[in-house]
């Protein structure tokens, strides 16, 4: 299984950035986690951070036959972005997550343009939301039995 | 760790009720599997459903003291009660999970009022959103080490 | 056939309460007729008031399998209670009804979330709309010729 | 009793047009079924169905002293034309039908400016709402006791 | 003089919930001090508090021809509530109270659906508001002199 | 302790203006019994009124160091002065007070510009919330034992 | 000078229709006065009265050449009819009037879509409303001297 | 007959403002037309132009018992002041003018808060929505009959 | 191939009507072009303008067997008329067009209620809008080869 | 003439992306049909594609001088880019496509921030949509006759 | 030249008011500031402050013709006089300018009804908003070199 | 102290783009001018013009640590993007300026992301806002004495 990790703009900050909203870890260290998670499933990453929607759009395309699925913090560009919306609805099933509650923020972090054309999501936890939206995404994609041993 | 879930309207029905949107798992089958991942966890739950605002209101009170954090999926509440959410303010760590895509159907179920009084949420993923936020509220009141083997 | 009839909170004041909005038939008037009527045509009845929404719930969910429809007043409910409308999505098909003409009187009562998920409704007429609701119900379960004399 | 019965724009459509929504009967086969019971009910019928919105208020105004009350389709006027509501308002006591469940249809037609001069409303069950409103109405003009055996 | 006080969902929790927005006082407390008030004046209060809905309207329902008046403090309900509020409109003369200043809070708290049918309200000032709802509840049933002696 | 009480736009018109929203005491009839209840609780009232809001806010600014609160019912400027609004957040505990029950009037008197940066606020009562407001602003000034036989 | 003065839908049953809110004077004793005015001033008056938006836009059309100005009660299409208010702006010069105060009305009369391509306009004041607005447009197309004595 | 003539904010301007919007005639030339107006129709003016909210509530009050009518341009307040509102519904009936068509303007000038406590009112024309405005309010006060000559 | 070309209200009057907006082509001018291509395309047109909705509805009507596809500019009906989108949905295919840019304009011309039941539009380009829709209309129904030499 | 085709985010997809909304041709067959169409009308042609609105930008920008008008299909930034309004605005008249009803899709797709600063647009018609719009600008530019045999 | 220094409603307090807002310098000394500004630029200073919207806009009218240009900060009065509005569309270029970083606050205080009719305006940075403010009024007045030594 | 400034999408086309808006100082000039200020101030510039959301992210990124504080003109962005306010609230401290007034433009440019997250902002003015804005920048970083010879 291949999963398509990708971290909009200003993720790369993570750790400096707003620490009281983000929390420390740092995107290496979320990336080497996730890594770490995959290996143990059997599941490949590709991981790619870009401040630019474009380069974004790029990857999704690029995905098409390339990978099964997509993990995708969007960043700021998910209250706005109509272009990755329309990415997204075109490409492998996709899992949306914010590091933050977004809920108990400003009101236009309410909208949420992405979640309509994506399998679901998770918001909060801080990095935990990228294990658990991969954790989540991965069984979407490959229903696993759920005995207690693997949870 | 002791953790208090709470299953709001009509989720008795699950697995009879539009299983299209909410999918074939009856709750009976939810509780079991989050029994077996919070036994294999060492957490102790203490599981409620009711159609009945009020009572879910009581749980919340009665767990504090008494359970460390709270799993609640909401149903239909989760949209339009500011009692179960002053309730949550009050109460324990909580963690919200809707079974369904909530962003890809009505514009009603884009309101959330109990999302912003919880440490975060999980949305869509049919079942596995229990699992997961059981997962990620646990992990919160006690973060773990987060090392492949036990992912 | 058999028909679950419901009157939301508030209805058992009939007669009592603003009889200039809701008239002075109370509700003990309003079932026997309904119960004469569905005698007269082979229609049995289950009648139940609270004020109490989650126990309107329960007897919607009570009612799958047990009845073939619902003739539902559900009072302030039917513009607040999306728990209430979700039962009624997972239920035997459902009239609803109102005394009052809704649409006359404050902005609030606009708003009808249980409306879109009902066969149809009667709103207005006073205690008539229920006898409508009934009428209408029983026709949409069980299409009767329209000769003259069954009118 | 006379009654004039108004069928608005498109309804001449009735049984050709979007059968999946209005269903199959003409409005021929339903203004037979209204006749039917007004004569079975000594009731008088003038039946007008016009598409356009002047001839439909110059009915009502001759309605005046003519006739004792008016059951009106407004079709897609119902939702946007004041001029309607106005003569409406200075007319006998009407009622307003739809045979779609309106409610369950696009944003724009939960706009109802008819509704609230009229004395009440039935919406949805498809030619059955016709029969429904006459009925309604002519309790209105003229209560009738409600013995089982006439209902 | 015969009151009906009410304490809607989570008031049960005073001095332990949120006490920054609601104060250190417990409603045993409040309620004694609101007894004490009451059996000064020649009143007789009938407490309750619940966190279910259809109890608040059970409650006020009975009521009717039982007490003069009722002093209600809605908690959440207050900005949700149709059916509370069509409960009140059917009832004896009510005055509706807030510990905290709603005004300052959320925006969702601007909403009052029960403000309307009361005869007056008190907010912020913690639990004196409840004194002073009392005191004017009372007045308002039966008009005392003013002189400087009593107030 | 000193108060000062502010009585905004048109209240000079008590007694004669629209009698059946705001009773038929005066202006006069109220300040005598504030007068009155203030010499028994040892306070010291300044009573302003005018309709001009820029007196009004002067009053406000002249308060600081020689007054311990305010006592205002801004009238009209409650639902539109975002400068009444600054000036009393920069003033000494103000508590507002509207005769009228202004949540059952238009809806532009919903807005409550002023509410947010007072202690608490009394609404409906007429002459009443005056007294209410002032008994509740000294408490909260210098909280009272609340004894019985002081209430 | 020649004047289109253009009655819209429900004007014909002034006198009869809702007195209370139209008053009692009947179209053709308008019209009568107007004529009079008319004549007194050496204007040349063209009534038309139609309760069709398309006649009406057919007889603006008709003005053009042939008329100096046009005085319009749109009645209800004054709040609907984009149409309408296209035929005006390619028109001549157009006061537009109400007889009732829309101000102090519904929410939807608010709403004025042929105002702004008018002159000018005049509401309230009954049957005043024309005659004033006769008197305004004809000024405006040739303004007279405003000597005390032809006021 | 003594009639109140307002003039509000930015008024005393004219002829020199915004003439292509207000006109060339000055404050003063509008009064002196309205007083050779009124003297010819036995009308005494009291005339007062302020820029002072204040001031014009002021005035507003001192015309209870000494005038029949009010004359008011409310410029800029009329869209934003609920106290001169609330003056005026405690006040003589008043008439209210605007120079400009304020419909063919700024959104927040379609906003018309004095509006619905008038009797009606004239927009547009320029100054002579001032004469229109006390012919109209004079009519209202004292209905005249209507021959062609006092037109 | 057979198409209605219906042109909604006022577009009788291009080429004399606000020419800045809608040029100076006369609808003769314009019909003549359409018939000219539609001779050439081996098309039949049936050419109507009316300034009647009820008209254009009965034409939409009419064309049910008769017609293969609708050209349609609603003029300002496309912004306003339910009962117009309700013939367009059980007509022919569709096409809109405006000859002016519509959402350059006022915010009432971006309410497009016939456009969603419509195969497609244009707007802008002057006259040349309808022969573009006519175009679009004809490959739509009979979809031709794309090569250079016929485009 | 030199025209620049934009093609802005996801558009590189097209028939492999959604072909139920957007058709089974792709980019490069309706590149190619636009060349042949533009070989055949001497119109050179300057083709770019590209996901990055900052990419679309410098594109317009680099146009200023170098092309004589821009067909601008903008895909999801249609609906959410100021600044690619800004650029349009600043560069030779350009015509906006959408190749599926947009009208007919979510709300958010009806705010359309290009149209107002393109000459006209067309939406609807799959690939046809571009040959339409190009068919479109080059008139625009350079106004040809329209004989029947170059249609 | 010339410039009217106008401090709205409560600037009077500044220093003393809200000092985490608006900062520590008193009015007196940012008066002080600014006029050694002015007399090293060869500028004249009226300074004015005044809680009263009315006299502002009588100092707003006396400056036409007196002074050359106008220096504002509006306080609360910004976000609601349409009055102050209009008197500065009359009056000599102004410029606005805000202590506080008013788009970091409340909703209410991103209405701006001021600045529009404003050459430009300063938001933010305390007192220095008031020199820059100066600093872009006079440049705007008298265009200067901008050398490097007089910036 | 190190200044980066950063221009939006549209201002490399300063000059030459809608002059009228905008003025005609080219971005050299502007820069020439700022350089100049700069260096009399001893203030270092990194000047960054692009037309892409994420180049700017990345240089607000790669300020961190680099430059004391960041001078922005966003734009058309400032009222759409999310992603670049989320990257200034992680940045040395930022001013926001505009060219034109937008307060005078259309509503969408009334919505402003970035200011919020901003010290304060200039606008309107033309160029001179970008000097205002570092002057006001550099103060904000490095308060100076205001002594009249160095303004």
């Amino acid at each position: 299984m291949r999963i398509l990790v990708l971290h909009g703009p200003n993720l790369n900050l993570l750790g400096a950035r707003e620490p009281e909203v983000y929390g420390h870890a740092t995107l290496e260290e979320i990336d080497r986690d996730l890594e770490a998670w995959a290996r143990e499933h059997g599941v490949t990453l590709k991981v790619v951070q870009s401040n630019h929607e474009g380069r974004l759009i790029d990857e999704i395309h690029a995905s098409r036959g390339a990978c099964d699925g997509i993990l995708i913090n969007p960043g700021g560009l998910g209250h706005t972005s109509v272009a990755l919306r329309d990415a997204l609805a075109a490409a492998p099933p996709a899992v949306t997550v914010h590091l933050s509650n977004v809920h108990a923020r400003e009101p236009f972090r309410q909208v949420d343009l992405i979640a309509p054309v994506c399998v679901g999501g998770v918001f909060g936890f801080g990095p935990d939301a990228y294990r658990l939206g991969l954790d989540a995404l991965t069984r979407h994609l490959a229903p696993r039995a759920r005995p207690p041993q693997q949870a």
